[in-house]
């Protein structure tokens, strides 16, 4: 098992990652009673084991589930938690603990960020995507019919538990999907992750890939909390991969298979302006089919570019790029949505 | 005009005092489009105002109208404003103007804290509580059925303008709410308040004494901003407040008027239980009465005590009374409901 420790400017914590790492809840924990919020997949795999690690250790809990999926992840959510949290008689002193996927992790951080003005949150990440990525900084929140994450707060966990265990039940689209986030981490600058890479890594390689990916964040997130400066570059492959996702309505590719794509076209826009050696270029390909990873799209730059814009009505607006000096150097660079279009 | 600095620990911000105060607004903003949130009843006496001088400084801005009313402190009401936020392509360098009273700088502020993990808010309170109390130190939040300000984050200001030409059009009991927040400000220390008290203060007197409470806020902000420690004190009065105010289901008593009640039963608990010196209590009782205010309550101590409890079901927990040790001298007294209500 491995801990790390993330220096946020709001909050210092750990993440503890590996196999059987949830038996570190009662320890990470500092009231009697905890209300664990999971949705119903979560709830009928790993509920009971969580509740009874929790009872062994004299803590009692309430558990609160949610519908599973993208598209409940509102604000009348977050609504019906806050009121089984006031049910069970929660105080400024409570803690929630998020048990599943990064839209767990987002709906039930707001509202732990929200409740009373803010109660503690523990994160355990059941999925690769929450383990290495959005477990760990704070970012919480809910979608609006007008976009995704347009509600929420930076709300630091208080510990982030990252089982490896939780893994093996994943679906193999999530592990794809986790993975590509894996390989951001790659060519963000985590190099020891390459040799450790396969679409399905050993046990002992799965806790080191997690550990060294959230390694990365921890540092980006001690730097910039609030993702006004250098955190942007965590969104390495994501500009693409928003405006993919979009398109299709979110229902073709899940985000990590969108961002595996994204990478690979941030990539070729990286070398056709010289920004991005194509050594480089080898290097970040290389891992991405090492992950066993699919970067095919039948898209064309005509139909993406416009989406990457955002809901901003304004189409003379440039697009910001994260592209890649070099293994480890991202930059964000500006584009008009046209010089973009006849770049790709 | 006074200018004061509050240095909370995630934000350092001023308070701008006075009569005209208002016109600071454009240059308290960085930004060149601002979204107004206001009730009904502010904007038809000042939106006007607001947005012309917005607009003689080359700023835009969009208004926001919510309805009035504690009723309307909502969930509703704030997922409103979220949708009028992104119909005004308000980004996360947006700017809320919240322009009204304590319920208007609640809801918006709260907007403002979750609406892309957070924009800023300048807050223009208009009326006397606002001005002294709930527009400073960054508590923001709304009612859920269970209770108030259930939900809810600390997000402070990036200013404060309390113009007291605001003050002329307030209803009467709107005065002598807002004198009663005032006198506990004297209570807790602001002793240059005793002499400038009327239940009609002059011009200059009324600036005078907003700026000694916000400076007596801006104090207690400042070294406990979320409200963990010695922020409790400014609840003098209001443990019996907040019970009072239930009592008649928020009919009977505005929260000014409860806080008066609440203040002269503290100061007779504290003298009989040997707590607050008998001079004390006639220097603040004195105090109450030179601003007017009415502090006759026809409950009994055998119906209020059990509310003082708060939602919780165990009887057994005890109350926690801010009582004066002398002017200036809180302290928090844990006392258990049957001896209160012996003590009454």
């Amino acid at each position: 098992m491995k801990t790390l420790t993330v220096a946020a400017e709001s909050r210092k914590y750990q993440i503890h990652i590996g196999a059987g790492a949830v038996s570190m809840l009662p320890e990470v924990l500092t009231v009697k009673h905890a209300v664990i919020v999971t949705d119903g997949n979560i709830a009928q795999m790993y509920a009971a084991r969580v509740m009874e690690l929790l009872n062994d250790a004299g803590i009692a809990s309430t558990l609160c589930v949610i519908p599973a999926g993208e598209q409940n992840k509102t604000l009348a959510t977050v609504e019906r938690l806050y009121h089984e949290f006031a049910a069970a008689e929660m105080n400024r002193r409570g803690v929630v603990i998020a048990l599943g996927g990064g839209i767990t992790g987002d709906i039930a951080g707001f509202a732990a960020a929200t409740f009373m003005r803010g109660v503690q949150v523990v994160q355990i990440p059941t999925t690769i995507v929450a383990q290495v990525d959005s477990s760990v900084g704070g970012k919480t929140g809910v979608n609006l019919g007008e976009g995704k994450n347009l509600v929420g707060a930076f709300h630091q966990p208080s510990a982030v538990i990252a089982d490896t265990d939780f893994l093996h039940t994943l679906p193999e689209r999530e592990w794809r999907a986790g993975l590509a986030e894996v390989v951001k981490c790659y060519a963000l600058g985590e190099t020891a992750i390459a040799p450790l890479l396969a679409p399905h890594p050993t046990e002992e390689n799965l806790e080191q890939l997690v550990a060294l990916c959230c390694r990365l964040k921890a540092r980006y997130v001690a730097e910039d909390e609030r993702d006004t400066g250098a955190r942007a570059a965590l969104n390495f492959g994501h500009t693409f991969a928003h405006a993919i996702e979009k398109y299709y309505d979110y229902a073709r590719y899940n985000h990590g298979e969108a961002v595996a794509i994204g990478m690979r076209l941030a990539l070729e826009a990286g070398e056709k302006l010289g920004v991005t050696p194509t050594s480089t270029v080898l290097d970040v390909r290389a891992a991405i089919e090492q992950a066993g990873l699919d970067t095919s799209l039948e898209l064309s730059p005509r139909e993406l570019v416009p989406l990457m814009l955002g809901d901003k009505k304004n189409t003379s607006a440039n697009i910001s790029l994260v592209l890649l000096q070099d293994l480890g150097k991202p930059i964000v660079y500006e584009i008009s949505p046209r010089e973009l279009e006849e770049l790709l």
